[in-house]
């Protein structure tokens, strides 16, 4: 059995939690809190405690708190040449504490508390300083996914950037067609159905062969009516930039 | 019995004759295209014609070919006072000749010759000039569809240009993910379950509350690093727009 401490209950710890709750191999066996009323909301009742001194020994260490907090958190630890990683996309796994033996366990999903997510088919990055810390990332991943990855730190770094456009503007740009909806008496649902297949294209076309559209087609006349048809000067200037970025892009075909 | 002509086999028009192949109710009785070639690829072999003077007599004419085509196919036909539609999201009902009557029959989907869709899933706008007009088409697009509703061409514009957000714009976005990805040596499949979920989330919440990253969080660290890392003019560009309305998004609550 390998025995876990999650260090931190947000989002991501939370989700974990219930993800290793169903392992035979590995045990949840400690969360740490520095906030006490968080653990409250914790589905999976583990043993929580809230100061570093109460810290169980363990064989790996994942702290899942904000990224500027995890140098602080990482110093604060009592022990030494443990295994303990973070679980965070964009930090660098040297934001570690060197006392301890570093390693990044990045679940790459969006997590909502409010929406069960199949962890199953979530991408485990994982990474470690050396390879038998690597085993063990390895092992613990996958009891929890289908889907492990070996991803240095400078790859994890272009992975979030990717992330960030895929995830975060892909949501921003259905807070556009959701305002434009709203200000003409339109019910957002009826983009759905088109919201859901854009992104099921993905998984059978690569994104260049499903581009469709007027910035695809060069299609002027429609462009230029679209952008009298927007006021918001931001949103304007977004249909501009993405329609140049478009036609740019089919060009270098 | 519903007669139908469609004019055009491009997406669209090959669709709707799969879809309403399915139908009791309707019946394409002839599809009329001016290039003979495309009618070779369609599944459902219906009778193709393509010049004006063979088409038939029916109770609704279904134009879709290019925006730009709309109104000349419409002036060519030598008939009079039948429906004539069109299923284009961003013509306007008027550009449809005058000598019959108009209507319009938009599927709110985007259609790809290589994918099957599920039509009973497509939201159909629809719009006509006349009330009896009006339930024909709310009759036709019943029997291939489970959500009908009634646009009008100053909504369908709205729409179209929220559809350009959602989904051409979105597509885009999978495109810089895709590039940053291979720029790395990162398999673009790695990205495919949170692409999933993003779209998949707002099904259940407002794109409002399902937004998360660094702009939403106002991480100028993270922003900063980000824009840094991006050595593409117009990556750059997306990437600080995008943050900026998202920030600028964020005030408003």
């Amino acid at each position: 059995m390998i025995r876990i401490v999650i260090i931190g209950a947000g989002n991501v710890g939370q989700h974990l939690i219930s993800a290793f709750a169903k392992s035979d191999t590995v045990e949840v066996i400690q969360v740490f809190t520095r906030n006490p009323k968080t653990v409250s909301s914790i589905d999976n009742p583990v043993k929580a405690v809230h100061s570093y001194a109460e810290i169980m020994e363990a064989d790996l260490y994942i702290i899942s708190v904000s990224d500027s907090a995890i140098a602080e958190v990482s110093e604060n630890f009592l022990f030494e040449n443990k295994l303990v990683v973070h679980t965070s996309g964009s930090a660098a796994m040297d934001d570690l504490d060197a006392k301890n033996r570093k390693g990044v366990f990045y679940p790459l999903q969006t997590f909502s508390k409010s929406k069960e997510v199949n962890f199953r088919e979530i991408p485990m990055c994982i990474e470690a300083e050396n390879p038998a810390d690597y085993q063990i990332l390895e092992l613990v991943s996958k009891t929890i996914s289908d889907h492990v990855f070996n991803i240095s730190s400078e790859q994890r770094k272009a992975l979030h950037v990717a992330a960030v456009f895929v995830n975060n503007f892909v949501n921003h740009l259905y807070q556009i067609g959701y305002v434009i909806c709203s200000e003409n008496n339109i019910p957002f649902e009826i983009l759905h159905p088109l919201i859901l297949e854009t992104a099921d294209k993905i998984i059978s076309l690569s994104p260049k062969e499903a581009q469709t559209g007027p910035a695809k087609r060069n299609d002027t006349q429609t462009i230029n009516s679209h952008l009298s048809f927007l006021s918001d000067t931001t949103r304007k200037e977004i249909y501009r930039i993405l329609t140049k970025s478009i036609i740019d892009n089919g060009k270098k075909l």
